[in-house]
């Protein structure tokens, strides 16, 4: 069963997916007419060849720039810094930020071998450097990898004049940004407050 | 960002993933090297053009016939019945059963539709007349469509002078007697052996 045993072992291999969950799904999809699997395949297959991340902030986009940057409605003045890609939609969704976002790819993590250069700081020193830039919201996690992000980006933005502010505490500590419900991350974002 | 929205629409669709859990693997496979989600689309589309169920058994393979059929050391006197083909990798690693299976695809269930017609019946009785099988054992599941799918088959098989057996009711090993539901103990009581 060759083929089979890949595919069990391939789904494994995603977090939060275990030997017997895999095995499930891959039951299931063989229970489901041969398209399911099919479209799956298809679907993932346009994931992996045409997404990439945008060149202005880093979520990931099928196209020249991502919808945010595309869009001229959004403002320039604002912008949200997040860790990863998948914490976009999450503001998107749940908040009605209308500024647009630098993602970093990532938190500063010595343990991990996660210096500056490993993330997009450069790239948000070129965003602030451009001048268009008034605010810089760290939203990263509230997380100790995450705090230590937000204190390095704001000794880096020190002396451009640009405001930085921060997602208001409230956030539960330890928290991953992706988990949180949207009240209470609307609430931080109102409730951002200026790094003193 | 259509190609990551349909990723997460289809594997929401899988059994068991919810919006959030598809979401997450899909920002998963895309912080990935580009390979992991094209390696993982290919063993899909594998499975889903290159296995098919076994005409002898109903268990799915990519050969002809699947390796027990195939294996003539598998003792043909003894047929196990399975309602599912996940049912067989459980029945192997557990068990020393060195007979062959019969996958039926399904348990009879009026309210979804699904009568004898829908099931292997047919490929059952065929492989009852050919005069190869001295015992079926029913392993369906013991819940109230597994066991009227058991009686079914009972009566199916009445006539024929195969000996028809099903797996033991009672106790789980490992279980605590106080959280087994009543119908398993009153059946693990019934069923009670004298200890030697």
């Amino acid at each position: 069963m060759g083929a089979i045993d890949d595919l069990v072992a391939e789904l494994a291999r995603l977090p939060g997916i275990g030997h017997k969950t895999a095995q499930r799904l891959t039951f299931h999809l063989l229970q489901q007419p041969r398209e399911r699997a099919e479209r799956l395949a298809a679907t993932l297959g346009a994931v992996a060849t045409r997404v990439h991340p945008c060149p202005e902030c880093g979520t990931f986009t099928e196209d020249a720039r991502c919808t945010v940057c595309d869009d001229p409605r959004r403002d320039a003045t604002l912008l949200c810094v997040v860790e990863e890609a998948s914490a976009v939609p999450v503001v998107e969704r749940a908040t009605g930020f209308r500024g647009r976002y630098l993602v970093l790819g990532g938190r500063l993590s010595p343990l991990e071998g996660v210096g500056p250069e490993q993330l997009r700081m450069a790239l948000l020193r070129r965003r602030v450097a451009s001048g268009e830039v008034r605010e810089v919201i760290l939203a990263t996690n509230p997380s100790l990898e995450g705090e230590a992000t937000a204190t390095y980006i704001h000794q880096l933005l020190d002396g451009t004049g640009v405001k930085v502010t921060r997602l208001a505490r409230g956030l539960p500590v330890g928290g991953d940004l992706e988990y949180i419900d949207g009240v209470t991350l609307s609430h931080a974002l109102d409730a951002r407050q200026e790094v003193p």
